[in-house]
């Protein structure tokens, strides 16, 4: 795969500015902050996915303030040269890395609380705090930020909310989208301006604070979050661990839950190849037990009941229930479960994909997937957050270049889920890694209007070019 | 007041096409639907706000199907013809009103429930039918569409869209925009786009479905509804009637039980010229018990221990609580609450205003209403949705023209709201009556993007033009 064509994107009618120029406008009005040695220059060429630009970047701005950010949007936006904004750099879509000619800046430094008030119920936070650290502070006084991803402790809210990020939790209590009430946003050419409310309503003018969530930094720079918080679950969590003879069965009866119109917390599902791999990587032994395993749990007022309902439910689709009454092993249930990524990458290198389908075609979409693995000759483990209908095929293979068949496959699962009436990706977002499909679901009209707005935003198109939207005249040339 | 001055707005270079060419051209393509009488122009000219405008529109479209919509944005299109969309016609803010040279298109004969899907937990629906009328169709299921405004017998799902209603349950189950997957929107030049998703999560591009709730007819048309939907609330509502001293007390501990971390699922403050209005509207006599009241259910499992908990800060704050225990007071109580509205019509012309506040403000919202209620020497009943720091400040007046007095009033009504982190409307949307106001709450910067927006969705400014955003050679002599 190759790195996004950074000469392709528009520029300025007088053309950018010569390399050294620039960084040496960073340099000057942002003094230590501006970071050039090759190891920061390697990191930042880089994320989760593995996937690295074909050139380091110019430089790193790691911003401690909103002036900081604003100065260096005036410096790119009056040299020509693109900004990638980028968090804590788990992403798994390319979103956030720096290739040729481009700045990186980070905002992984701005990490401070700078409020919270049980009273209205939201915290205030720079975007560079991490999801996790934030929640335990919230936790120590009955709050709570529902967002989940897998990567909790090690991403940051921004990042979350740049990419409308996802997890667990989200058939019960939203995606990222639903927690966030107001942003500070710095345009491309350093301009702020502050989306949303401070209050639970408000309907003034167009809602920029929802199309910012999962925008992937292409319209703006995220340097303020007013979060939209929760009491923290208290009480018992009761946990299901449920055994099934294969996973269209799994999937079948955790399709028989939702129809059932209960509402579990969580509930995973693990096909045989990610259990095997799991059970492996963690010493706790799953794959002695069934072909395919979903974790189920309840939690809040009346979780005890609710559980009861969905074993239940999984005991009439064929499982094999057992439950977890010590808290200690419940938490052990769901540390394996977000095992899941460590262990799949000991397999070999690891390409997550990340479609999601209509909960009641999970099973038509796991079915669909093996038939995809054997025609492909590629090995295609597959977990899914079944509450939601979010799947992760996670491709394994040897090497650093995806193969040609990986991809192949991949194209034909993407297709398959968007004939579903699902999505290419559920949590993870474009980046560069999508963005050769995002036409097939989006449509030609929708795609020439995303692009038209994202003009509105960043008339230079100098916020992180070439992903989510390939570079027009590139784009049959260019792909992945 | 006067109207938009819709001669201001631009026109495609040829100029607009005489109006009598326009009815031709509508009723060759879509014969009866197209409606000219004097009763029914009439009746599009104005809404539940009063305000009407000076003229009446050109014709009413009655559309049945998405090829009528996109029939009659083809014509207006080429014919450089205003279009205003339009549901049931019970917005609050002039949203929906037609006026000279405009074609109001109005989706409310596209009524019909297209799908219910437990396994989905979603329901897909044409935009004119109305709230009510599909939540006693999803409760037969068991099933729930959350978005709740007072309206909702009378409101069509389109319009709750459109202006992104909120209601009495926000603060526990969110605003209209946490319930509504996908949406099929019709551009101004007829094009059909699909925005969203039918799955819980999905993040391909930018969330343009978000962006298309409570955009009040400036961007496009709805015409089809993938609506997120709970299961049906059971179990008892424990229902708690709170009187208190004075409405300042009263709103202390509303905010008092949501910084305990409760979760009511309504919490909805009366004050003195409320409670009395309403008392002598329904013959239910709550004047007689105090000077402010707050009536609060909870629901759902727990709902009697959280009621409990609830009773003990409001009781820790002042208050002679009441349990209504049996369903029949209950349900009365909720719908003498529900009888705000018609009761502040009796008193006079009522012109409803709607700001939100962090819920931290209430009281302080409060003090400051009277003091403007006394310098200005007006009437302002006032009802808060106390949960989510939603006030309704009414003015009450003689006759059909606001007086200058109560204009005055209001703005500084709005700069207060907007100064203590507020929002000059919670859930009425902006409309012709509050976009005078635009700019004080979104900064210049950010109003200038929403009309680059706007233009990137609509280039020749013919949806719903001066509604929300002004026209913008006219804005400082054409206000309200």
């Amino acid at each position: 795969m190759t790195s996004p064509d950074t000469t392709d994107r528009p520029l300025d009618p007088g053309g950018p500015a010569p390399a050294s120029d620039v960084v040496r406008l960073l340099t000057e009005a942002l003094g230590a902050k501006v970071r050039t040695d090759e190891q920061t220059l390697a990191r930042v060429r880089t994320d989760e996915s593995g996937h690295a630009t074909d050139a380091p970047p110019l430089a790193l701005v790691e911003a401690e303030t909103v002036e900081d950010v604003q100065a260096v949007c005036r410096i790119c936006t009056a040299t020509g040269t693109p900004i990638v904004s980028r968090g804590a750099g788990t992403g798994l879509a390319g979103g956030s890395i720096g290739g040729a000619g481009e700045v990186v800046l980070s905002t992984a430094r701005m990490d401070r609380i700078l409020e919270i008030s049980p009273q209205n119920r939201l915290a205030v936070v720079q975007p560079g705090i991490l999801n996790g650290a934030l929640n335990a502070v919230l936790a120590e006084q009955g709050l709570w930020w529902p967002p989940d991803p897998a990567s909790k402790d090690i991403s940051s809210v921004g990042g979350n909310i740049a990419t409308n990020a996802g997890g667990l939790l989200c058939a019960k209590y939203g995606v990222t989208r639903e927690s966030v009430l107001a942003l500070k946003v710095v345009l491309a050419d350093g301009t702020l301006i502050s989306v949303g409310h401070r209050t639970v309503k408000g309907v003034t003018g167009l809602d920029l604070c929802a199309l910012m969530i999962g925008s992937e930094g292409v319209l703006g720079v995220i340097v303020e979050c007013t979060l939209k918080l929760r009491p923290a679950i208290t009480g018992p969590v009761p946990t299901i661990a449920a055994f099934f003879e294969d996973v269209e069965a799994a999937a079948h009866a955790c399709s028989a839950v939702t129809a059932a119109r209960l509402e579990p917390a969580i509930m995973e599902l693990l096909d045989e190849q990610i259990l095997a791999a799991v059970s492996a990587h963690t010493g706790v032994d799953l794959i002695g037990k069934g072909r395919s395993y979903v974790l189920i749990q309840t939690d809040g007022p009346g979780a005890e009941a609710t559980a009861e309902q969905i074993r239940a439910v999984l005991e009439e689709n064929g499982a094999r229930v057992e439950f977890a009454r010590d808290p200690a092993d419940a938490a052990r249930l769901v540390e394996v479960r977000r095992q899941v990524h460590p262990a799949m990458t000991r397999l070999g290198t690891a390409l997550i994909e990340d479609v999601a389908v209509p909960r009641d075609r999970l099973s038509a979409m796991y079915r669909r997937i093996a038939e995809i693995a054997q025609r492909h000759d590629v090995v295609i483990p597959t977990n899914a957050h079944a509450g939601d209908g979010n799947l992760h095929p996670t491709f394994i293979f040897e090497g650093t270049e995806v193969p040609q068949q990986v991809w192949d496959a991949a194209d034909e699962l993407f297709q398959y889920a968007i004939e579903l009436g699902g999505t290419l990706t559920g949590e993870h977002g474009v980046g560069l890694l999508k963005r050769r499909w995002l036409g097939d679901e989006l449509g030609t009209d929708q795609l020439a209007l995303q692009r038209r707005i994202k003009a509105a935003f960043d008339p230079d198109g100098l916020l992180n070019p070439g992903k989510v939207f390939a570079p027009v005249e590139a784009a049959p040339a260019n792909q992945h």
